[in-house]
């Protein structure tokens, strides 16, 4: 895709979130060109590489909960449309780290970006990217902004780190996948969500209220996001299945069926996930063995839960159209697995 | 090595600056207690690998220009000593980052992180670090700080991103080639240099002298460093040599020589350096060529211009020690490479 065409194609917003988020279509288009301006440099490669994963048409869910969650304080949108282009910043350069990292073949639909631009550059562009982020929290001017989100960007780390001890371990009990999936994903949610209170200079126990819900809603989300990489119908929308399956990744649906696994079934995930001796036919066994013991249905149990403590989290606010948002977004996370 | 032993040995200094810096022994043993508090993780790989790499004895060149530039102006040595750790961070994960691009082989002696913990590690140790730096800095508080370090890093980015596209060009100007070395190396010691005088509140006449000197000081040093890479006798001393020319990296001496460079030389960069098709005792032809034009020399004399700006942007201070020791650490970085 040409610099340009990616461009054009990220101002317009392209996010499944748009029904929800009628009302802050226009902060987002302010978010759209903040990011746009921003991602820019004289060395070419880099808006080249940034546009190509930002307009790949991401859901901009984290930007929506820091408008959102300004909105809701009335906070200065101003000041939310700059730190909401940091936070996708955050997330941008995550992703860009993660593809080196998971060898993951697509994203989002496209081609990974590191197989098309090369490992090399997807660490570097994502280090400018993370850097963009500070300087624009930096020209903010708010050292607790700061603060939630460097701590959140060494938890994220963390996070990764650890779930790659995690990945072909088939002993890996479910508080250690969600004390992963916290790290790695959640921690995000809630910075992002914390970012609104403190702009509109909310109190201390509504930013952890607001911090609650996103950590809830965030877990609630890669759960439904680990789910959906084993659903078959999936693959009928155009999606990729089986890429944790593939790369060993330990995620709910495999553990749940892993705690009612007879011992032939132990011996498939043995052989499949702990030695990643995988051949023809083993993700559709794989498949057939979850179905077997309800593992998904187990898995969208259990992010249901995390929904349900999401919405409670919500502290009571004037804005009800943006309470109606934040509350719709969490069970939006179980509607794009189901 | 065991992370205990890692962590010993980076609690000793073991500089080669530690001649220039007897003065501040106390400070930096205060720095590097800071950098052993700071990486530790709940996570074991991550202070495992960065103690792997923070151990293996590191210059510490950035943070003593930190801790020399407060000094220097009276300012509180509490501060700088976290922000040291601070800009020590951010060179690390630089270090990290650049192992996963580079695919080098040994870095100070010793093998490349990424090829004992693998490019995932090494990608994510490096965010992890890198964050942690600027939890420091918030720490700290000063947005002035912040602002100057993370304009560095996004610099710093932007500078290696640069050099995928002079990498294995061989119309690379001198101009293109100190573009590059101010951006991914020079930046951070500009950055560094100018925390000091930050903490001590000095006015901004200063600040900008002390960031001119840094600015200096890195081009000269990383001129030196790639002159390094071609010096034979290196070899003498346990460092690896020619990892540039394998690499296909445009510096200093290469430049020098293609500018002086017959037809039949030329045919060879352009086999060796553009179309990296080489063969046994090209490196040590490349040698030759270089001696031929002495293109070494050119290299030196240009750092050594770079060292008297360095030393001419010095400002004026009370404190002879410090002067001293800056004025030091200048002729230094070329005395590394001859």
């Amino acid at each position: 895709m040409s610099d340009i065409a990616s461009q054009e194609k990220a101002t317009s917003l392209a996010s499944p979130l748009d029904s929800l988020s009628d009302s802050l279509t226009d902060d987002m288009r302010e978010v759209n060109a903040a990011i746009l301006k921003e991602m820019q440099s004289d060395v070419p490669m880099i808006p080249q590489l940034a546009g190509y994963l930002i307009a790949a048409g991401g859901k901009r869910i984290r930007p929506l909960m820091t408008l959102a969650g300004t909105l809701l304080f009335e906070g200065d949108m101003k000041r939310a449309h700059g730190l909401s282009a940091a936070v996708e910043f955050i997330h941008t350069a995550t992703l860009l780290h993660d593809d080196v990292v998971d060898e993951s073949d697509e994203r989002r639909g496209q081609k990974a970006a590191n197989l098309i631009f090369g490992n090399k550059s997807s660490v570097l562009v994502g280090d400018y990217l993370f850097s963009k982020a500070f300087q624009l929290m930096v020209a903010d001017g708010s050292l607790e902004i700061l603060r939630i989100l460097s701590d959140a960007s060494a938890i994220i780390a963390e996070g990764e780190v650890m779930q790659l001890g995690t990945a072909n371990n088939i002993e890996t009990s479910l508080d250690e996948y969600l004390a992963v999936i916290k790290a790695k994903t959640a921690a995000l949610f809630a910075a992002s969500c914390e970012v609104g209170p403190v702009i509109a200079g909310a109190d201390a126990q509504t930013q952890k209220s607001m911090h609650d819900y996103g950590m809830a809603l965030g877990i609630a989300f890669q759960i439904a996001d680990d789910i959906l990489d084993y659903k078959a119908d999936q693959e009928a929308l155009g999606k990729t299945i089986g890429d944790d399956f593939r790369e060993g990744k330990m995620t709910a649906p495999v553990i749940f069926a892993l705690e009612n696994a007879d011992e032939l079934e132990t011996l498939f995930w043995q052989r499949t996930i702990q030695d990643k001796n995988q051949k023809e036919g083993d993700f559709e066994s794989a498949l057939e063995i979850l179905e077997k013991h309800d593992a998904v249905a187990q898995s969208f149990a259990l992010a249901q839960t995390y929904v349900s403590m999401a919405e409670n989290a919500l502290p009571a606010a004037k804005n009800s159209v943006m309470q109606e948002i934040l509350r719709s977004l969490a069970s939006f996370t179980l509607k794009r697995a189901f």
